[in-house]
């Protein structure tokens, strides 16, 4: 299935210059949604972890049935004041502006073995913020995955050390 | 499995007199992530449907996974300015609060078959207006299913019309 093809492209959303990778349309198409899943999914067989960690709210989209297929746990990355309990905070800039991430304490303990799941990767900077709350929690992170990647903004040189999947890429375009 | 004493109940989030009920320790325990979607998708192996509608965030976290178990469309329900292509909008109350939901215009189309899955149902306002938004566009709301229900806010009186499932309920606690 060419899921490239699927994705819609909105120009200048949420501001001037960005091309908005729409991930709803292969959601809408339920052959496209399974495949997204399974291609994501087929990359973690030979993974060890045990816990799916996933930031608000398009990652939630991808990692839980991830989580449920793979009968891992799943903990949810919130911006700060959504979680209600004990949290640990990270700053984190975007593509388009900046703000803060948290995740519960007691959500990922010493040893725990953590691969990250979201829709797409550009910067790395949303994912920098997750791994640094993982790692302060004492997780490991073992992998992360993405749907789509924009190699154009770098992240694999940022994020280095780690090992990352994405699915699709989108390149000087 | 008893998933209700799972949750986690967080007094006065995220205001005074509220009791929140935290579903994140559901989701940490990977046998109680497991029966907790099982025990909302057991309820739907009779129901003619071919979308899962839900809302961000924590209702994407219960119904993408049935989504891509049963081979569903899933269409995500956003809070107004996060959705990137031409949507239908409706306000709605909160349990705490006010805001406006979208959904994008071609993710629904007349004669789809809907059911609404969302984590939690307190006095049905957001369930209301997802509801206006399916319908608007000239989709069928045949079932909505909740994890938790909270019965002292009377949804189901509010929301008579409709058939509602929820796997757990909290009341006059």
């Amino acid at each position: 299935m060419e899921l490239k093809s699927i994705i819609r492209t909105i120009p200048n959303f949420p501001k001037d210059g960005i091309m908005f990778r729409d991930v709803t349309t292969v959601l809408q198409d339920k052959d496209a949604l399974k495949f997204s899943i399974d291609s994501i999914q087929k990359e973690l067989n030979d993974v060890e972890f045990n816990i799916i960690v996933a930031p608000e709210s398009r990652g939630f989209i991808f990692g839980m049935p991830i989580a449920y297929n793979m009968n891992k746990s799943f903990v949810p990355i919130r911006k700060k004041g959504k979680l209600p309990y004990e949290t640990v905070e990270e700053s984190y800039d975007l593509e388009y502006g900046n703000s803060a991430l948290e995740v519960h304490k007691d959500a990922i303990k010493p040893g725990d073995k953590v691969v990250i799941v979201d829709d797409l990767i550009a910067t790395g900077g949303t994912l920098e913020a997750i791994i640094k709350l993982v790692e302060k929690l004492g997780g490991e992170v073992v992998k992360i995955c993405t749907l789509i990647e924009l190699p154009d903004f770098n992240a694999r040189k940022r994020l280095s050390k780690y090992n990352i999947l994405s699915v699709i890429t989108f390149e000087g375009e």
